[in-house]
């Protein structure tokens, strides 16, 4: 049985932890993430140093924000919160001196879909799509067992399809209307907005005394789980936007499963969406899964894309 | 040298070839599509009888309409035009024992992209979506120089990627504003009818006196090139609307190229369209280029197809 390191690297914070048998074992280690890449590398070695101690390893991999190249060695391109330095910095090369180990570096959100086809929502399923619903919408995709990743390994960018033909609502990527807009956690409060502005349902709402800028989505699915006809407006609203995006990655991939994972994925109906969108696509019916990978599935499935790369 | 026989089953016509060194050998031979499977079989058999008095063949590849299983057996699901049985027909099976020899069918617009792949306009790159722009939107997508064929071999319904919230413009496929409402042939006269009750300017055009059923893609296309202000709105409209499509592909791909076949695949601007579109993706630049595998580019794809198979 073979241990490993993994590694999660976000905009806030680095997490560490022994993978042994595919599980996490022991605790897991954290630390903030800095503002400068040298600091970031030391809070990561600081890590790993500190989890050697406890028991010898065969190989590093980190899940990462931003995109990563096809030899999984550095990122590619701009990565929102991370500093600038940060992609132009061989991960690969460092660890590999430094550590003599077998070493990898993947986009978070891809490796957290591989984590789910591997050993979560999606294991026995050769063609799956992970979707993540969060601050912003990412993802993952499994095509014959293997991450899509494109020329380059910017492939994926599930949250940057795009959903509207006129200059509605602009998205963090520069243009308008991208899936990322509508159905993250941000899309979602901006569409509570804007329906509070136009829906007469607002004023006899159990929100009508909130201000504008605290309309919550916490709030909005609180409303709806309670019968609140705004609110079921509101959540209804997100929910086809949801589907459209879903129903665009149904048809062009026709894949098993599409799995949501993030924190709007215990919001989800399961059964009713499935079924609208098994309804609608002129490809073959999917399943619409809960992720289960867990909360470090992104580190877990880096481990899981080394564990591939030694075995070859 | 090995030769081969390339067949396609259209919606109205079927057409065969002797296909040598990856090129169309001889004349197309061309029948109608009849509107019963056996029918069909009937006139495909006699085509390749007739190819077959020429020369030997190593074995006989057929590109038609509708989704193609994962085997190369059989079509899934409906076809549009062609007849109800046609999906329970096993082509392989019919067509190994009849003939003796290897055999392989495929879909279309699948076999095109292929095509484009392995000796047109994508040769050279291992990532490439060929687009095909004609009174429908298909598509055929490469990762890695294979074809993306999904769980059932549905994958590729590029024309349903769904570019609008609202209930604007329904598609053939039963829901609202698939890229192929709107970027398609089809579509691109819809956008025309629609803009010319919309538009201040179609008064004062080239097209003002033309009847509402009769404004067609042709005479904007003429108009716009001529620099008439309706026709120059109502091509830019469909440029916009093939662009925010483009768009969604190549950030969920990064594909190296995308390809454009089909009836409007020279009207569109490449430069400036692929300018765009990469100033608007958060992937990394893609080529736009127009498909250069000739009109029988799927028989020739489907042949390229079962020449890989064969080798293997």
């Amino acid at each position: 049985m073979k241990n490993f390191i993994g590694i999660d690297i976000g905009g806030t914070k680095i997490s560490g932890a022994i993978i042994k048998n595919r599980t996490i074992y022991g605790d897991v280690i954290k630390k903030k993430t800095p503002f400068c890449t040298s600091e970031i590398l030391e809070n990561v070695f600081n890590i790993i140093d500190e989890l050697m101690k406890k028991t010898d390893v065969e190989g590093i991999a980190i899940a990462t924000a931003g995109a990563v190249n096809n030899e999984n060695s550095k990122v590619i391109g701009s990565t929102g919160n991370l500093p600038k330095d940060y992609s132009s910095t061989n991960f690969k090369k460092i660890f590999e001196e430094k550590y003599k180990l077998p070493f990898l570096i993947e986009n978070d959100a891809n490796a957290a879909a591989f984590a789910e086809y591997k050993i979560g929502a999606a294991k026995g399923s050769q063609n799956s799509i992970t979707v993540t619903l969060g601050t912003g919408v990412g993802g993952g995709i499994i095509i014959d067992g293997k991450l899509l990743k494109g020329k380059n390994g910017a492939a994926g960018e599930i949250g940057h399809i795009v959903l509207g033909i006129e200059e509605n609502r602009p998205c963090t990527c520069g243009i308008y209307n991208c899936f990322e807009a509508y159905a993250s956690g941000t899309g979602f409060k901006k569409t509570i907005q804007e329906l509070s502005k136009t829906l007469p349902e607002f004023k006899t709402s159990c929100l009508a005394n909130t201000n504008y800028d605290e309309l919550s989505t916490y709030d909005v699915i609180q409303g709806y789980k309670n019968g609140d006809k705004f609110c079921t407006l509101a959540y209804e609203t997100w929910e086809k936007h949801l589907i459209i995006g879903l129903i665009s990655l149904a048809n062009i991939f026709d894949p098993e499963n599409i799995v949501i994972s993030g924190g709007l994925a215990g919001e989800v109906n399961y059964e009713k969406v499935e079924k609208v969108i098994n309804e609608k696509i002129v490809t073959t019916p999917i399943k619409l899964l809960p992720a289960n990978a867990g909360n470090y599935a992104g580190m877990l499935g880096a481990v899981l894309l080394l564990e591939e790369k030694v075995e070859k």
